[in-house]
């Protein structure tokens, strides 16, 4: 299930979209009404993720792929008395930034990343559950693609800002999939 | 094997750094004799990682654990008819880009990621060999750590520059671990 909530201005070029705010979830998509209107992203609309929290098996799938065996994600004990994270061990930061090339994807399959800048401000810890929003402030059409940049933020508690930065991306289309 | 250069200036709080360049592998390490001077990283400082070619199974595994399910990386007939890529499937930019943290972490166990940009400039394909450098730029000494800015730069064919951005990160040490 993946949350999602885009409140968006409208595009130009595209049908209005449905009233905003509004919510929806990846499995449920099926349910919106074939004849609604499209959905289209806008400037300053947000998507929002779906909460996640990353397992201890996560993380040593990510070190795996990634070769990143740094023991403050792999070595709780490493992480608590060496480094100073009292609860132990961290997820790796490109991991929990990985969710936002894949929020993206998932409402604009085929998007093609350009540019990211990330600032990781708080630990996320095994476990913790963090969700990932999008909003989007410039948006530019450009050879049948669009420019779009966003902001990318990460929460835990859905309130402490855990990663912060920008996106910049070439979408296919400004409908949402989803 | 993981190939490392370090070509660096002195720090002016650790012994003198072995005559530069040179290069060792993770594995031949402990070849060094335990006389050696201690490898310390200075500011112009390059660690080069070892080359990497992920494969189909890395991308669907990053998929599994991420998941980003962008067709442009599972759906090599996706990526060339919608989105151009004549070779098929591309990795994700962030699972390239995280051989930035891995290439740091490898030399300084416990180092802290606290920032990176990234400009994605060209596809790595599945299977394409690429070799990630970082160059320190900027160290300096906070409170027992080491705050250490750094270029991150990731190259295919041994030229082609497909990711470009900097790293700030806070080290533990500037002894190099191997």
């Amino acid at each position: 299930m993946r949350l999602a909530r885009l409140i968006g201005t409208l595009s130009p070029r595209h049908p209005p979209p449905r009233s905003l705010p509004f919510s929806t979830t990846s499995s449920s998509s099926s349910s919106v009404a074939s004849d609604a209107p499209a959905r289209v992203l806008g400037v300053g609309g947000v998507l929002r993720g779906e909460p996640r929290r990353f397992s201890g098996a996560d993380v040593a799938a990510y070190a795996a792929v990634s070769g990143d065996r740094n023991p403050l994600h792999l070595d709780a004990e490493f992480a608590r008395g060496v480094a100073g994270f009292e609860r132990g061990s961290v997820v790796h930061g490109m991991l929990v930034a990985s969710l936002f090339p894949s929020l993206i994807a998932s409402h604009f399959p085929g998007a093609i990343y350009v540019a990211q800048t990330l600032s990781f401000r708080q630990p996320v810890y095994v476990g913790d559950e963090v969700v990932a929003e999008v909003q989007a402030i410039y948006l530019k059409e450009s050879k049948k693609r669009y420019i779009a940049k966003f902001t990318t933020k990460c929460f835990t508690n859905q309130e402490c800002l855990v990663i912060d930065g920008e996106a910049t991306t070439l979408l296919p289309t400004l409908v949402l999939n989803k």
